[in-house]
């Protein structure tokens, strides 16, 4: 049914590879323009109406599919498409795409985390510095008309010398490590595993992370694996004098126990970008001042946004050629 | 009079070197206890009611004097301290201290921008990212429960590839550069003169400055001469997209100007830790979003408050034992 829908599929050009664009209505094709002079594009549009996207001769022959935003992407939809090769991702986090199933099938995945690495990086320092020196806080104090009245806003703490645990060296943490260099922080971070070509010393827990930092950097993606990776003994660990930063996924923390250790003073703040059940933010943390609560807009800016649709063509003419594909998802 | 006030001072061990605190009541000193070992402290404590501030004996003896804060210090008060030869500043700037009248006596003056400089760069960045990425907006808009009702928060703009303009080079400026190389952008600076050690460009006018940069960092120290170096012209320069950061005085902006283009949208937003009459801040700024207004803490953290004190003890037993001085204020 669904391909119809596009005028341009309905003049398809046979010579040009054929790319599936999953994606839900709410997500335009910016890049839409530009594919099309190259690709042969499949694009029902409707990714939440249908559980048989494309008519049978398409979907068998499809090689390579681009999911555009957060769009999930189900091992039902990909059970569709049995001759699939190539998973293009348009984010940072692939949470929302069944990637044991890709695994399982051989299917190889990229995401956009190059594109958006250094914008997410950005926002990480911003976050933590805005926390640290109650920049937030202070701006409401300000804005409030409170400065003439109460006086001096308390001051906040210093980053030089601080010991910052990164947490998901990729390519956002590896941004954020080359920042906190510069702010005059010591680096240490949790992976997977050790990266042999880092010389940050590596900690193979969480927890023996934050034991050792004054601040926890959350910029790991979220697997089924890494679901709570913050967790109550993580935050005891870190103290009462840590900072928690988390440009990754809600779901990265134990988002309630997190309301707890702020509302106790039981850690210094908190900078978040994410959380467990976006728009959604916890009610108790309005009230905190040491807590600076961000719309989950990380990675986003116009720059980043133009450079996922470079990278997501990139990575479609590179597989047409047999070449290196890029930001490519290691998947356990 | 007003040494007597001073226990301390009753029992003067006339073997330590004569130190004169200048200082209004508000301002303590936490260094005190350190101090006494060392100097015999004249501390009249009350500068703002006595132009005669200690008795002859004393004044005619007194070879160094520490400024606490941002108490003014007059050629009236330099007057009757015909002995005088060092300053110690305890502040980044000292536009309160009559530097003219120490550079026609041959006083010479150090300042505490050494031991700021670490916490005012991190506060100029954070400011930026703020401003940039729309942060403490974007937190407004959270706290205000805008998100689930509104939907998403505009984007703010990618700080790589940015052109920083540092207005100042010195310790503050040099530091600011540091952290803006570590996040790609390219940089340019405006000061008194071209510094020979320095690859970056140099522009000999701010408004040069401006033309070619797209976000402005003000971190030079006011004076007669720098006083609203940064005007309506500089503002035009700089451009709609431009971007003005100040941890340096309110003064070295026009602010009335600076409060229009903000309104207008003539320029992209400031950052602002300074203001022409702290502590108030222009009533229309309350209203915008492009703004992020901060009450004079840049340079402020347990940390640099003490590290200030460090600088001023070491200064002063460089001074008393012919050693070179550190942080020396170059007066033209």
């Amino acid at each position: 049914m669904a391909a119809n829908k596009n005028p341009r599929s309905q003049e398809p050009n046979d010579d040009l590879p054929l790319v599936y664009v999953h994606r839900q209505t709410s997500f335009g094709l910016p890049l839409k323009d530009r594919l099309v002079n190259h690709f042969r594009l499949v694009d029902p549009c409707d990714c939440d109406s249908t559980h048989k996207p494309i008519d049978t001769s398409l979907s068998n022959s499809v090689r390579a599919l681009v999911v555009i935003g957060y769009t999930p992407l189900t091992s039902e939809t990909l059970s569709f498409l049995p001759s699939l090769e190539l998973v293009v991702g348009s984010s940072a986090g692939l949470d929302k795409v069944d990637l044991q199933e890709c695994h399982r099938r051989g299917i190889v995945v990229t995401n956009a985390s190059l594109a958006f690495s250094e914008d997410a990086a950005d926002y990480a320092m911003a976050l933590l510095l805005d926390v640290l020196r109650r920049i937030s806080a202070a701006e409401r104090y300000i804005r409030g008309r409170m400065w003439p009245v109460k006086g001096d806003y308390r001051l906040g703490s210093k980053l030089r010398g601080k010991r910052a645990g990164i947490v998901g060296l990729g390519a956002i943490g590896s941004e954020v490590a080359k920042r906190l260099m510069a702010f005059g922080c010591t680096i240490a971070y949790n992976s997977r595993k050790k990266k042999p070509s880092v010389l940050f010393p590596f900690y193979s827990t969480v927890c023996d992370l934050a034991a050792n930092s004054d601040i926890l950097i959350i910029t790991c993606s979220l697997t089924p694996k890494t679901r709570h990776i913050v967790n109550k003994d993580v935050m005891t660990a870190l103290g009462s004098e840590g900072l928690i930063i988390n440009v990754g996924r809600g779901a990265l923390i134990d988002q309630e126990e997190l309301v707890q250790f702020l509302m106790r003073g039981n850690i210094y703040g908190a900078g978040l970008d994410v959380f467990e059940n976006e728009p959604h933010v916890p009610e108790e943390l309005f009230a905190l001042e040491n807590v600076v609560l961000s719309p989950h807009r990380a990675v986003l800016t116009p720059e980043s946004l133009e450079a996922v649709q470079e990278l997501i063509f990139t990575n479609l003419k590179a597989f047409f050629s047999n070449e290196p594909l890029r930001s490519v998802v290691h998947i356990e």
